[in-house]
């Protein structure tokens, strides 16, 4: 308890005043009496940093001192503490960050790119200077599953956690499945929403979802953080027919941010999922996220909530700011630096799993033959194969359902099968996810 | 960060080994590498009490001291942290948690009643000697709800807190719900299993409950916990006919515990509720416990998982330790024991909403006609009232739900409506609560 000890004002800077950094400058402002109470002592925002001074963003920023180079917010006199709000994996953000952390000063971040590439290096920095590095807000939004994970769960020896971590991916899926109309429409909905950037690829290609998991990893299995090592896949090729068949066959489909230790490896993949109807992550729809853990102990503990946003993420941060201001401490992957792992990773073609899949055929005699011998060539084994409706030498969906097998041979079988004359696009392949 | 600057081993001790207790030392045991490597230091269980020294439980006890008088390991030399697993409000438990603290022992106890009837006093004690207090335990089992709203969302304004937080009323109804067989015939099957008490007063009256709501309604809102603050109904009355008839209207329904403010006045309740089928709430089912949280910048968090039983409990309890050997300190109750404040509760009289209401009548000409001018001699608007069949001058149900109006308006038109001749036992009226 700080109170009485200490009662003189903890300074913040921010660098970056676009949504988490403004939404953070709020959040200080608003509920300054609150958080005075509940850290004994006031926090105070003293120094930020912004590429235009001139915006009109709200808040008002009279007693602040404004730095015009970012970079010098690292150093700034009479600083507590840093929030990096600027973004991006590298650049002013990792300076700002390294710099910040070697001098001593605590770091907290919602940069998902930044801590995913430089999570690692950045926990070394901050170790040896005895600074904290925090960033309850990089994945989850205003979920507070980063300290779950470091701190309440910390009992536990975790198998899984995994999620609904991208809420515009979550957002079109759902509105595929509501509407029934094509990714395209319900993407520019989305757009003309503020749900998905007019450039969308980092969410809807899944590097969004894969930076997040990558630091769930870190965090549920001791590892050093790794973007590289995990596996990426997106949503476009997802169709309304296949929410449509998926919903017949009893799943929803979900993209999903997995990790999961297999054998003393460790599987770290984002891809679309079908997940079963009924479970809880299954419900999630819009742009909300969800997150499931499963520890020894504790059993399946789910997260559902706010993923992203200026609100959802200055609770994150402010979450942080308050923690270290008590004198929370611990390491940033909960385990010291030295000791995080670099685990063996397991590679997707020994993936093992049931998957749901479609083609688009030309309804000829003899079709649903060559794609059942080549199946049967390949090891993979069908628990249902379904025509979808009939117009002889017209295009047709079959949709199949296999049983569990090694991801190798699947991807085998589906590259003969794209090379039959009767089949008229590239399958689409979507795994089955026990959840 | 301890390491390096403390190795020393972190010295526990547990008073009572029943389900919790036991569970503690076993968690301590299973993952002790894992533990040690999180915190630091090794986490080393010194010393117990139990009532039953021959019992076996599974555990190596070897190298720990056995205290036969509880009260002793208090004060016991070479203690860092006391974990309290007796149980009980008072006795024992409270003693022990007392003196704990007095000397600057950290106490970490999963004990609800003890918390909701004596936690301020508790956080007092723990304040004036510098001791930390911990009980995530205390509600909801193994999920981390309570370290979320003292420090992960300590950034928010709470404007509510509810949820699910008796796994046996849940599993209760959930029964009747799939199965469609009476109270009492569910009850038994759940105490058969395992999920009732053979006493099962305590849970199905909804105290246990109302000590989780106490200590929620605390940390949400600054306040003093009150636990006798609170208003309390049970789950006894609830009949399958009502689950079916609560359904046919898009409602399930759920015992929660619930804690608003309301015009600056706290209102702090647990009762059956009828939830919107479509809300997160609804769904979880069985055993689990679920908690949401609605704060002005994080929106709506929801946390789901087991919510008793020993790993669950164990869990929350370690989470605790381990948070507190990392230094992770502030007020047991988010703010400094002297600024909680007695919030004005708002009475249940002066609560406002719709109901359901469900009687058994006579099906008679004008019964209707009697309950109709009742409830609107009582200001009560109705918003549907449909009887269910058809048996002239036998018993039929009649099923009402009324628009939102004054409980005290409410239950003065029950008390009249009670006493019709045609009325043939008393009226049913379970809340509508917006979820």
């Amino acid at each position: 308890m700080s109170r009485g000890k200490d009662a003189r004002p903890f300074n913040i800077a921010i660098a970056g005043l676009g949504t988490v950094g403004g939404g953070v400058a709020r959040l200080l402002a608003e509920n300054a009496d609150l958080l005075a109470a509940r850290c004994g002592r006031p926090l105070r925002l003293v120094a930020v940093s912004a590429r235009d001074r001139g915006r009109d963003r709200g808040l008002d920023l009279g007693a602040v001192r404004w730095v015009d180079n970012a970079r010098a917010l690292a150093a700034a006199e009479g600083v507590d503490l840093l929030v990096e709000a600027i973004g991006g994996a590298d650049g002013i953000a990792l300076d700002l960050a390294e710099r910040s952390l070697a001098i001593g000063r605590h770091l907290v971040t919602a940069n998902k790119a930044l801590i995913a590439h430089h999570g690692h290096h950045l926990a070394v920095v901050a170790e040896a200077s005895g600074a904290t590095l925090a960033f309850e807000g990089a994945v989850a939004g205003g979920i507070p599953v980063i300290e779950a994970l470091r701190g309440s769960l910390a009992g536990n020896r975790l198998s899984a956690v995994y999620g609904i971590l991208n809420g515009t991916c979550n957002y079109l899926l759902s509105g595929m499945a509501e509407s029934g109309r094509p990714f395209q429409t319900v993407l520019e909905e989305a757009q003309a929403l503020g749900y998905a950037e007019a450039d969308p690829g980092f969410d809807i290609d899944g590097i969004d979802a894969a930076h997040k998991i990558a630091i769930l990893a870190a965090l549920a299995f001791g590892a050093r953080v790794d973007f590289k090592a995990g596996y990426t896949e997106g949503v476009r090729a997802i169709t309304p027919d296949d929410i449509k068949y998926a919903a017949e066959l009893g799943y929803r489909i979900k993209l999903l941010g997995l990790a999961r230790l297999v054998d003393g490896r460790l599987e770290q993949r984002v891809h679309p999922c079908l997940v079963d109807a009924r479970s809880p992550i299954a419900r999630v729809d819009g742009v909300l996220n969800a997150v499931v853990a499963q520890g020894d102990f504790a059993g399946q503990t789910v997260f559902e909530g706010s993923g992203a946003g200026a609100g959802p993420t200055a609770s994150a941060v402010v979450g942080d700011i308050v923690r270290i201001v008590r004198g929370g401490g611990g390491p940033a992957f909960s385990l010291p630096a030295d000791q995080l792992a670099s685990l063996p990773r397991a590679p997707m073609e020994d993936h093992s799993g049931a998957s749901y899949v479609r083609l688009r055929v030309l309804d000829k005699p003899g079709v649903i033959a060559d794609i059942s011998a080549i199946l049967r060539d390949s090891s993979v084994s069908l628990e249902s194969l379904i025509q979808r409706g009939r117009a002889p030498d017209a295009e047709v969906a079959v949709v199949m359902v296999t049983h569990e097998c090694r991801e190798s041979a699947m991807q085998a079988a589906l590259c003969r099968i794209a090379g039959l004359a009767t089949v008229t696009e590239p399958p689409l392949m979507i795994r089955i996810e026990e959840v």
